[in-house]
């Protein structure tokens, strides 16, 4: 039988190199769906990077899907205040491990958080899916190098899957529910890229600044992620950075 | 302390009696947040009845969010296939109370039925809560004179609460989950109308129907449930609708 998903695509590092496992668990035949959010985020630009990574894919269909999130603003992300940054090249020892481990430093959460944003991304995979067929949502979350978000954590993903599986027709009519994957969940972000480069992902053609000028700022919270993930495995990232004074 | 509540607002009448009883709830000097969505539904002249229905509550906000679910189809409601409809007046025994009770009839889910909508909604409505510091969510949820749509159960509405939760700022800084009140879950269509008119809420400026036109069509289910409940409570529902020959 024809396998079929749906993937989550933004245009970052962990979206891409979950498109590009989701495409090998598939397999060339299956039919991968991809879905890009224009939620109002200052990086649109990552918008071009997944369509980009969406032709590479040979997906079924690409839907870039507008979500005003803007509207509610509260998020650095989406304009409202400035997005965090420290010193280029400083370890983000901070932000790195404590996540939503066992101390649970709430105090941590940036503004650069999104309130809901991945509980409206997925329950919407989650109606696409069912609307083409698909068994599974696949979306990059990360629980490891990522910057202290609470929906990232498999606690809530695991929840919210029950729960979009009760309002899922699907469900309801064959007792055959829709599955999020999160591949990644648990990786460093030195092992994701290590891997992508193994699924032959073009890490040129990825965004990871929250700051969307034309070339990466090399100092928010994201670009320091993956700056020190090209780093630790010794590779050269070739994406445009803007100069230090 | 300030109440705040945030409601999800369509324009139809268990969304804007919900937003009565959330104005009764918080009080007058409440701030009460509207959030009403522009999904590509054929039937968005509700929109304005809902920006009227605002102004009469006196809310603090208004957010009217393009959220472009047409994009995705798989409804009748965003543009896919033809609105259900039926003989006018004729009573909707298939869709009243099969629900989602012990039988799960599921094959009559009807083509009106939007993946994931109130999954998506309420997502957005958790997060524009946070954002404003809103402790609850009123959301017009109704199992009872409904199109047997599986996203208005209360399990699901539970199960989503607590996925929710998992992934907000506010619970995991504080503890202090937000909740979702749905007041007319299991009323009658006609107790709803009764109530919203002890409540004040002046019906003809709601809408039902789901084709859109300018007149309501009377015998989509929307219509039919409406007219139904005015009939019974001995009414006259002053919405204007189509001639039927």
């Amino acid at each position: 039988m024809m396998k079929k998903a749906v993937v989550l695509l933004s245009g970052g590092i962990d979206s891409t190199v979950t498109a590009f496992l989701a495409r090998k668990d598939i397999g060339k035949k299956g039919e991968l769906y991809a879905l890009t959010f224009r939620y109002g985020q200052l990086h649109s630009r990552e918008i071009s990077c997944a369509i980009q990574q969406s032709l590479t894919l040979g997906v079924k269909k690409h839907i870039v899907l507008p979500v005003a999130l803007d509207m509610i603003g509260g998020s650095s992300l989406v304009g409202k205040g400035d997005i965090p940054t420290g010193e280029r090249g400083q370890a983000m020892v901070q932000t790195f491990g404590i996540a939503y481990g066992p101390s649970k430093n709430a105090n941590e959460i940036p503004s650069t958080w999104v309130p809901q944003r991945n509980a409206i991304f997925l329950a919407i995979g989650f109606g696409y899916a069912e609307v083409v067929g698909a068994d599974l949502v696949y979306a990059g979350l990360n629980v490891i190098d990522y910057s202290g978000y609470p929906d990232c954590r498999p606690e809530f993903v695991e929840q919210l899957q029950r729960a979009l599986n009760l309002a899922s027709k699907q469900f309801v009519e064959t007792g055959k529910g829709i599955g999020i994957v999160t591949p990644l969940s648990r990786r460093s972000k030195a092992d994701i890229v290590k891997l992508g480069l193994d699924l032959g992902v073009d890490f040129s053609r990825t965004t990871s600044c929250y700051q969307g000028r034309e070339k990466a700022c090399g100092v928010c919270d994201s670009c320091r992620i993956r700056l020190k993930a090209f780093e630790e495995i010794g590779i050269f990232d070739s994406v445009e950075y803007e100069e230090v004074e």
